[in-house]
Formats: structure tokens, C-alpha cells, sequence
């Protein structure tokens, strides 16, 4: 029963064999491979994106602090929910890449609405262009969001007008873009179409260690290109993070994956909802959930072999209900699902 | 006949066989899998350093910008050869991470001799402690150097003791450090018997993408582990780097497969020294040699399908004759070095 | 009736006499000059702090900045009230220079409380030591605070507790630390004793430029000489830095001109309180106050020549009631404290 | 007999005076006093640059370090003499501001020749536009050089030609600027036709602590303002920096200061030749030049009060002939000259 992270999961089997498929004889390294030009190709059609710019990079950190780097300035700052990954769990890498600052913004489930997104850039730049605070910047959205919720495509749309009313970029962290994009049911285009930047994972998605940097302004991409060498990201055998992307967006694989994650999460969190003591804390909308529940239940499922994270230790003597985050990843099967539910039943 | 870099050949089977073998079910990630703890042990053997911390990176700038970081303060000068990678090809990267200046020591073979890196050293730290100046930091060798050749163990211990004379720290770049080791026929804890920080490269011999940070002193491992994740160089799914290193490592794969390399490249140099009008340019000592050629020889060869790195383009209207580098790797088969020497010699 | 800020009025005579005394002849730069060992003597006994290094420079944003990066690692996080000058008004220097981020803990009259401080730590600190947050650092208090309030000796020794119990150092913003001393009546010695850096103003209190950093574990000092320099802080002409110094701190002229402008603060603050439709934003207590009025009541003000900052744009439509701030500086006079307070009446 | 350098001797008259002449009232703070207005139509006036832009700053390294930065991307390389300030004497301030790197170029005299740059911005961009390298950046000329020697206007055109050619701006390290125009006798702005950014010192030729920093591409001067607070480089009681300015560039006084300087120069110069035994190391074209000279002799001369800088300390067992510097500013008497010539001949 894992639902650690959709980090620990295996890799698809239609991954590994595209590397395998790769691995003949000489390439040029650095991306120079035709492949590339593939992948490119590609997702600028699923992306209704055809002047867009595609870069490679190995983890969802990298693909998002170069991005917002490249989007802003060093005396910028950033808005982000408070919650967001770029603030919460990469310990620092958008701002060591960026120099930039985050000014954080509240709002339920781990998303900005757009009076919050608006009051904070007002507030950034209070008093019109003054030297001693630092200037309004990049907006990034998390989408899935960092508590499993879902910025909508009118969501987004409405959130991206404010930061346009400003002339501020926008960049969404998508980590789990596969995943927004099968639970909204919509074109991945929709979800876009006001974007500057967007990280697309594949990692947490089937992929081994790929994540596509779409930089939709191409006068954008060649910073993006000296900033990834810069940062040591750019690969030499550029190959194998090439076939993992073309083989994870071939044939609709990668919508695939994110739709069973999404399914075996809709089904966990259909099945916990009916265990007494136990509460959703954020309505379930992709392949991640949070839920409530007492100490000992908690205990009891990681002494049955449950792994997942729990927000505070089970071993402290804190408050009696503790929060807990379940993922699930391409590989969650059904039976897994349905033993935890019977296992939080059994208490 | 492809010559143009060890990062252009395939991956050796049993690494790929070994990402296959790892993509089995649900394992912790960032690195806490059961197999990172077999490939630390591994090296502390293999590098006689019991106490030696051990973490991945996918690329050799980032081991070394990493490595070198961690070894240094902001206000401190790096001495290394003014060939070194560091220096030329790796867009910055070290003064990114560490925020340090390089010191260029200069040197034949791309070798630095113990009095230029004690003038070096010494002229940096001028009239003593001045604020006015960067300070001394840390030296960083190349093994195999930039132009193929080696620095021996007595050279190694010679340097080192240079540095430490001044209370300095020593960085190896050992992106080749197993074409160093194999053709040196050391033991490769003499190799890092006086170092601080080792780099020691996976990807160009028939690795994927995986590098080991070597750290010998274990106190400085967190601030690394820090880094590295700020860096966003700590993957998630490091089980896939893991496996790498640790089919790399077994069985002596690692020394075998450079083995291999040096030999293609010592037969390499012992055809082309025979051609008239070619001149090697330094003394052919591990698997990347350079030479001196004409440029319609070097035309010729193109024209025939080789593939290789001048040093000035061949369209312009320089000098008659014009450097170039050609590297071996795992998979040079002698069919096609035997085929580039006869192309060379029918000019 | 000019209460802008305490940075627009004129330096104190005394002042500018040391610097004609200063203008004699040859002397070494760089702060070799022997008055800088009397400076440092005389703040350490200040102080009560013999071990103490002082350096000085000019502005209160170097000092914070330079101070913050000495005490604090790339990867910490550097606790703050939110409505700090290091975050609000510096224009990301505190990041800038120390590469750290900034957390804000909230509280009323601009003052951290220990329990805000202490959730804060915690929660930057959950689940223990974890690579993906950035690091619990230095806390920095402002004092006198950015709403004109004070932190009491014994609610700095509370705050500091709270910091050392988590290993945490303790930086003080001190540019108004002399109006703090002033109005509390403590020992300066009293204030300080559980910090480890202390930015201490004199620019705003009757001096030209120049602010004493405070570095009470001298091992630090070289690390800060080398930050100066390299941030370019380091005067040639270190003596008129000196002489400002020396002359401030001499017969307690320090003190002296805080306690006059505390006491014109003081004397508005009570004509202002008597004022149907003026309130009091904070309780006054050193030499700056915030107070809330009508519109227009803002606007007759300004008309009538005073000049003060407004919270909010005089000629916008938004809230009926808009916020000020009144600052006085050594200089201010009882009549031009009459004379607003009086304008402010007639309305 | 003070020859240290021109930053120990003290400030002029006039300049002291205009800090008192400015002690007057409530001024607004941040360099938007209206004298600030004048000093930037004077400079204007004097540099025949209509549309440029100027900002005061404190120290030299600061002007230079924040103007490199405004012309420079992280990722590039600025292209400076070996000898140069910014590379030997601002503990890397250049590097901390900017993030870029910089290339040496030699050449006799501390001055770089046209060949020698091209060659060094052609080998920075060998075969064309490369991510693994760092980019070519702004050319920084050093004017006097750091050898008290002179690029004249010819030369400053030609080596910003180089610089144009490739698309590269030119920054003029300026820190005697004055002593250049003087000694050149060239209209100022001949020597400022070519330059993006200029630094204009006033430190070392008079006044107490302000250089000018000169933006000609008036779009620029915004992301300077912000550097400049982010630096913490910006002056809240900025008025005394104006007014030292003000009073430097009036009625020429920046000029005649600087004759004065070179004269006593030119003195020492002529005096020193006729010694035996004593060897001029460039040729004395400013305030400031070198000699060669017998270990004893500079012992002798120290003995008798004499003080400047030796390239190698006295005490040790090197070369028999060590080199030395005198520097002489505004404030330097022809007997103090002529003493120390005759000390000199005494031996």
C-alpha cells in the first residue's frame, strides 16, 4: 500500500524500452539528436503552440527554477501560493537561479484567486515605481496544485488577466500537467493559452528523470539554453532524455498514464470518504489527496504496511487528528486502492 | 568513423540492463534506496576511503560546480590549468555554484607544474592577508587533462602538496577518471590518496548519465546535499542513477570499459604518428588524442564520413595546418580506427 | 512642518566639525586611521561588549545586509516581522548579499511575539533536517520597530531565548537604536547582550552616513571585511566615516539628539491625540508615530506645507480614513510640533 | 614624504565647505534634492552627452561594479587588463554585482592593444555562438591605467571600435578620470565619445567620498537605480554626496586639482630619473608611476619617513632590485617632492 509520492513508483514500460531503443551507435550530444526535432514538433501541436520553444531538463526543480529566471529579474519577485512547490520544497532553487524574491499568496486549497493575485502585486508596488522594494515579477500558478485541487482553464485564464494587466509573465508549474489535463477533460491548449512558460513533468508520470521546458516566446530560449549549461542541466547524452519524452508523448501515453492515476485516486478517495473518522480535507481532483484522521488510525495503517506522509510525526503527543497526503502514481492498482480503504475501515 | 567525443557513443548493456533490473515496484526516492547505500561502500573501497561520502549528480558540471562549491567561500579563487573544463566549457557554471574567481595556471600538455601553481598561489596572496584581494581556494586538477595526457600519482601528490602547503583544498575532475586509472595502472586510491573532493565520471564511458561527487571529508556532505538540491541536481527517482553507477562499478566494468577506450586510442595514435603531415600535438596517453593535419587532409577526412572537433573551421583561410581531437570511448571498435588511419593516410 | 523621515534633516554641528578636524594631512585609508581603534573602543564599552569588532559604513541597508549574510548560508531562511525594512524596503538586499530567503512572522505594533517566532522556526524546521526546505537562520528584530514601537530588554531576552534554543543567531536592525535606548532608559549594554550582530545607526540620528556593524563574536569580523569589500562598502577615505563615528558617540551625543527628537515625537504624538478625528495608529514610544485621519483632513495638512508620508495616494477615491506616518529627527523643533499640531486642530 | 596612494591625503577646502554650504533645513532624501539636477546638467554639459544619465555613488569599486553589472548578462565575460582594478583590487566586487566572469588580456604598460582584445573577444567566441562557454561582454579600459599610464583618445577610439565591431559595450574605469582629461589635455568628451558607461571619480582627487557614475544610454539608468539600492549603494542623506560633486566640477576645480596632482607627478618623475640606480618602470604620464630600485635603497628611504607601496616586502630575501609605487594627488608639495628626490639621490 504506497502512496508515498508519485516519486516511487516504476518507470513505464514503453520508457524504458524507448532508451533501449535509443542506445544505437553515434549521436551529436547536447540535444543536437533529430529526436529532438521530434519532440518539438510535437508538443507544439498538443500545445497549439507552434512557435513555442521545447528544452529538456532531468528533474521538475530545474525545469522550473530556469524558467522563472529566465521570466524575471533579480530585483523581481515572484508571486506563488504560499503553499506552492517553488516555495515549500525546493529549498531555495527558483531564487538561486532567479536571484528573484517569492512573495507568497493565500487563498483555499492551494490556489490564488484573483482578488488575493491582484491585492498582492497592488501591495508590491505600492506608491508606482519606487527603488527600495523590489518589483512586481513573474506569476506562477501550480497546476495540479500542490493539495491535489485544480486551477480550471477559466481559472487560469482569469488569474493570467491579472498578472497581463500588470505586464507580468506567467509561469505554471506542472509537475503534474498530465494530470490537469485528464481530470479537466479539456485540450491541453485551453490550458496554455496564457502562458509564458510551462513546466511539463513527465517524471512523476511514468518517465524516469525528464521534465519539458516550454518557453512559448522562442527570443526567450536562447537565455534559457546559456542558463541551462549554467546550471549544469544541459545534457551530454542528450538522447536518452529525448527518447523518454518522445515515447511518453506518443500516442497519447502520457494523458493515458495521468488518466489511471487520476481513476485509482478517485477511487481511493471514494472509498475513504465513507470511513468514519476519517475526512477529505480538499475535494479530490487528480491523483493526489488529503485527508484527516485520528492518531491511532494513522498508526495502525503504517503498522499494516501503508507508506505515506503524514504532517506531523505519529510518535508526538500533539493534536489527536493529523493530516496525510496519499498519491497515486500511473502504477496504483486497483487492489492496492481497495486494501487501504478496507485497511482505514478495519481501523 | 566517429571520433568526436566519448558522450557520443551508446550506453554499455549492462547499464541499460541495469535500469531494467531497477524498475521493479515502489522504492523511497531522493537517493534513500537500499542500492545507494551498496554503491557508497563500493567506492570507499575502491577508493580505499572508509569514510568517504558518496552522492550522484547526472552531469560532470554539476559534480564539479557542486564539488567545488562546497570547497570554497564566495571571496575565494579557484586555481586550475587554463585549459581545464571548468574554465572553458562549462559556461560558468563553477562561479555560479560557488561564486568564486578561477586562477588560470598555465602549463604544456594542459598539465599544471608545482612552480607555476605555487607562483600562482603565492601572487594571489601577495603582501598576506588583504582584503583587497580574492583569497586563496581551492586547486582543481583534471585527470585525464583536457588534452589527454595525465598527471601521474607522484604529480598528483606533488600538487596536492603544493596546495596544502597553503592550507588549501584539491578537487580532481575525474570525468575521465577511469581512462586515468587504467592507463596509469594504478590503484585508484593512489590516485585520490591526497584529494579533498573527487568528480569521478560515469557518462563518457558507457554510462547514461550519472556521476559520482566523492566527498572525503564527511562533514562537508550536508552542506553538499544542500547544494545539490538547491541546485535542483537532487533527482527524485535516483534509484535510475543508482543503477548506473552500480552496474558501472561492478565486476571492474568501469576500468574494463576504459580499458578498452585507451586501447582503440593508443592504436589511433600509433597509426596516425606514421602518416606523413600529421604531427601529434601531445603525448597520446589515455583515450582523446590531438594532432596537427593540413586542412584539405582534415577536409578529406570529413568528406569520407569522419567526425571530429577542429580546432579552427575548415572553410576559413587561416593557417595551412589545423589542430584537431579525436576521443575514443568504450565502443570504438579497432575496424573503424583501422579505417580512419587508412583514410588518413590516403589523405 | 517637515516630518517626512529622520533622513531629511541636517547633520548636528559637531558632526560636521570632526570631519573639518579630520581633513589634516596624511593618513593611512581603508580604516587603518588610529581614531577607528577609538571607535571601536568606545562602542565596546558602550556596549559591554569587549570582544566586540566594529566596522563601519554608510548606509543602514549595508549594515543589515552585510551583517545578515555574515551570520547566515546561502540555503537559510532569515526570520523577520513582515513589515521589516530587510523586506520591505531594501529592495532584496538582505538576499542579495547573503543569498538566504525571508520568512515573516506577523504581529501587532511591527513586533514579533515568541510564540509567532517559535511556530515559525518550527515549521521551517518540520519532520527535522530535510534537503527540499531551506534552513532555519538568523532572526533579525528591528528596534526601534518599523510602526515606532519598541521591543523592552526583556522581550528582546525572550525573542533571543527562542532563537538559541534552536541554535538560531540574532541580528538587531538597530538604525534607530539610539532612540530605542533613549526611550527606554536602559543600558545600551542591556539591549544587546544576547545578540550576535547589531546594526547601529547613526544617519538618522544626526549623522551624515555612516552606521556601526557590530560583530560581537570576532572570529565573524574577517568574514564581514571581506563582504565590505567585495560589496564595495569599504572607503578609501575611511576617516570621515570615522570622525562622524567618534564625534557621535562622544559625551553621549548619541543619546542626547535621540532623546530630543524621541521628545518632539512625544510632544506631537500628545497634540495629535487630542484631536477629534485623528487616532493613533500604535502607541508612541520613540521618535516615530502613525496616525489615521480623513482625507481631506490629509489634504488640508499638505496644502498647509506640511510634508509626511500617507499610506495611501491623497487623490485616489479608496478608503475614507488613510494612514500616515510622523517621524522627527534631532532637529525638529517645538514650534514646528506646535505649528502641526495646530494646523491638524484647524483641520 | 606620502606617495601611498591618492586616497590619504585629505579633502579640498571647497569640498568641505559645500558639505556645510548643504547643512541647511529639510531636504528630500534618495538623490532627488534639485542639486542633484545640477550636478547632472554639469556633467552632461562637460561630457557633451545630452542624454546621459548620472548617479553618485560612494566608492569607485561600487561605481564600477554597478555599471559593469548594467552592461553585462550573467553569462558573460567582461574583457580587462591583467593589471586592471577591477580584477586585482575589488576582492571581486565586479563579479559579486554582475555575475559575469573576466578575461585578461595583456599588454605593456597596463594598457590592452587593439589586437590583443581582438583576439581575446575573437577566442571567446570561437566557432560561433556556443552555450558551453560564456559569452562575450563589455571591454572595461582603465583610464589613467593602473601603471599610471594613458590611453589617449585615439586609442580609446580604436579600442572601442574592436568593441563595436562585435557588438560589445565600453566601459571606462575613470577612477582618475580628471587626471587623464588633464594630462591629455583633450576635451572630456573626446575621451567619453565611444563609452556606454563611464566612472568618474572624485575620491582620489579631492573630495571625501563620491564618483559619478555615467549611464549615456539613458534607458539603462532604471535597472542601474535598482542595482544601485539592491547594492545598498544608495544614499538616504544623499545631498552630501551631491554637494561634494557639485562643488568638484565647479569653475573646473575637478581639472585643476588633477593638474596639480600630475605636476608634482611629472616632478617626482623628472627628479627621480636623474638618480643612478633608480629605473622608471612605465613612462610617467599621470599622478602616479613606477620605479625600480635597489632593496636598500628603499629601506633607506622608509627609514626616513617615506611612505608608499613596494611590490615586494622589504625584509625578504628575493630579487636585488624591487619595484615601487608613488602616487601623488592634489595635495601634494613641491618640497615633499623635492625631499623625497634628494632622499632618493642620498641614498
Amino acid at each position: 500500500m504506497f502512496f508515498a509520492s508519485d516519486n516511487t513508483g516504476p518507470v513505464h514500460p514503453s520508457v524504458l524500452e524507448a532508451l533501449s531503443a535509443a542506445n544505437e551507435g553515434y549521436l551529436p550530444s547536447y540535444g543536437a539528436e533529430d529526436a529532438m526535432g521530434r519532440v518539438t514538433a510535437s508538443l507544439r501541436e498538443i500545445l497549439g503552440a507552434p512557435q513555442a520553444e521545447v528544452r529538456l531538463v532531468a528533474t521538475g526543480t530545474a525545469a522550473n527554477a530556469l524558467l522563472l529566471a529566465t521570466l524575471s529579474r533579480p530585483w523581481d519577485t515572484i508571486f506563488c501560493h504560499e503553499l506552492a512547490h517553488i516555495e515549500q520544497d525546493e529549498c531555495g532553487a527558483p531564487e538561486f537561479y532567479s536571484d528573484a524574491k517569492l512573495t507568497l499568496v493565500n487563498g483555499p486549497d492551494a490556489k490564488m484567486g484573483p482578488e488575493a493575485l491582484e491585492a498582492a502585486i497592488t501591495a508590491s508596488a505600492t506608491g508606482g515605481r519606487s527603488v527600495h522594494q523590489v518589483q512586481a515579477g513573474p506569476v506562477s500558478l501550480t497546476n495540479v496544485t500542490e493539495r491535489g485541487t485544480l486551477y480550471t482553464v477559466d481559472e487560469v485564464t482569469t488569474l493570467a488577466g491579472v498578472a497581463r494587466a500588470h505586464g507580468l509573465p506567467v509561469h505554471m508549474d506542472g509537475s503534474r500537467f498530465a494530470n490537469a489535463v485528464a481530470a479537466l477533460g479539456c485540450a491541453p491548449s485551453d490550458l496554455v493559452r496564457d502562458l509564458d512558460a510551462l513546466s511539463l513533468g513527465g517524471t512523476k508520470n511514468g518517465c524516469m528523470g525528464v521534465e519539458a521546458a516550454v518557453i512559448f516566446d522562442p527570443e526567450k530560449a536562447w537565455e534559457f539554453d546559456l542558463r541551462r549549461k549554467r546550471g549544469a542541466h544541459l545534457f551530454s547524452k542528450h538522447r536518452y532524455l529525448t527518447a523518454q519524452m518522445e515515447a511518453y508523448l506518443a500516442d497519447g501515453l502520457w494523458l493515458d498514464l495521468a488518466g489511471r492515476a487520476n481513476a485509482a485516486c478517485a477511487r481511493l478517495a471514494e472509498g475513504l470518504a465513507s470511513v468514519p473518522d476519517i475526512a477529505l480535507m480538499h475535494p479530490p481532483e487528480a491523483n493526489m489527496i488529503f485527508f484527516e484522521a485520528p492518531r491511532a488510525l494513522h498508526a495502525a495503517l503504517h503498522a499494516k504496511g501503508a507508506r505515506y506522509a503524514t504532517m506531523a510525526p505519529l510518535d508526538g503527543d500533539g493534536a489527536a487528528r493529523i493530516g496525510a497526503r496519499l498519491v497515486c502514481d500511473w502504477s496504483a492498482r486497483e487492489e492496492m486502492v481497495d486494501a487501504f480503504v478496507e485497511a482505514a475501515r478495519a481501523g
